[in-house]
């Protein structure tokens, strides 16, 4: 993972992430799992929400996180809102790697910059399939950055 | 607890609680634990942001829980946003009873009904204190059916 | 809920409950929502693993939960192992009230006392069925204190 | 992070993680969110239980996660429970790269292969410091190839 520092701009797609007091741990300061599941809501949100890829597909062929990774650059802390945004760092056969930046809303400032990486499977054999149809075209049209 | 049916009205604040996707269970709707996480972070929002109880008093003297309690009406899932609101039922010398409504904010049913009583305590001695006088103020004037 | 004060002793079944990093909250303390993961942890391990309730009713009739409560007697704090002692203080004609109790596994001190009553439900009407047999009958045996 | 696909030997330290019922989400297996619980939990008790970097610590000089990933292998499940095996996979001037392997306790298969990067700080200034001597000292006899 490298050094960036991306600003709210880099991202296409935004999702506020308010947080919960149990997020802050006894330092007082969101711990560090609570960035994954800012992510993980996020990713899910565009999947289900933005992409036509809906509640019923929970019954269907899920897409399975495969990697993830996070890079702490600043301390959140409950009560803040964060804004989490979204890109598709890469589309491949299977899978897509999303680019994600976390910021606080009220100053904009990075907290972390993190990847998730999704491959898309068949429900039964549990093997990769290719990215849908749908999926790699709302992610061409609205997530990329020459979309 | 009565199986009142409070409507978002019978409380006099208010606030939003969206939910994270892993906030769901295996059953698809929102584990019952989620509901109390709903709740804690409602009283202490209202008590850190709206009474005065500023941040700087978790090195103060902390307000301890002493009993909670949900009734569920009816279940809530991602992505939904729950609006919670915040009443209290009885203030006594040392503690306050909180109760709580959690509303689904789409079409404002009843999802589930709480409690929640805080004790004041000395945070050397973990004995009862008296309710601060800025708390039973603010919360005579704004959290109480006469206030 | 009464002012009892239970001894581990006073449970038929008992399940460790080893807590977490982030179990604690800003007060060095298990955040009060933990409980409610300890209590619903226990009572779903012994559906699932002791009464023959498998994981593939998860797609058959399950049991919602409609109410719980927790009475708290004294913090507890990660790295402690709690042991959450189950018993079944009514059995109804759709409804288990399940009785808890959270001890801290090192000294079986009294940390919580704590409520949860299943309804089982008909998956597709989503109304009260009666309580499967095998469940009536393993509680009976298992849980109750004639059993 | 490469493929490698480590085995329990290769890890000097383990910590049994028991799984909770709502580690699950929707498809029934446990959140990737749940990983990093377990290593954040794994790492904090070497910390705090092993190498005499006590619960005082905490008001001490923290040491602050700057990166943490995980690479998921195979599902997880509650009721696993998770071993989750420790080293230093390298040891600065002031942090401090944790290598942990995450395997299920019945068969030892692994789940899921993590990195946590902390590093020592300051608490007024949040610079980073030198890794305590005590720490170091531990690590190298406990936590490294060679130790």
């Amino acid at each position: 993972m490298t050094d960036e520092r991306p600003v709210i701009g880099d991202y296409r797609w935004h999702r506020p992430f308010p947080t919960r007091w149990h997020d802050n741990d006894v330092f007082g300061h969101l711990n560090n799992t609570i960035y994954y599941a800012a992510m993980d809501t996020t990713v899910t949100s565009w999947l289900l929400g933005q992409a036509g890829y809906g509640m019923t597909e929970v019954d269907g062929d899920p897409a399975v996180v495969v990697s993830s990774s996070c890079r702490y650059v600043e301390s959140g802390a409950f009560p803040d809102t964060l804004v989490v945004g979204l890109r598709a760092d890469r589309v491949g056969t299977t899978s897509i790697a999303w680019g994600l930046g976390l910021f606080r809303q009220s100053d904009e400032r990075l907290l972390a910059v993190g990847t998730f990486v999704h491959v898309f499977v068949d429900r039964a054999t549990r093997r990769p399939k290719p990215v849908p149809d749908a999926i790699r075209e709302r992610v061409g049209r609205e997530l990329t950055a020459d979309g």
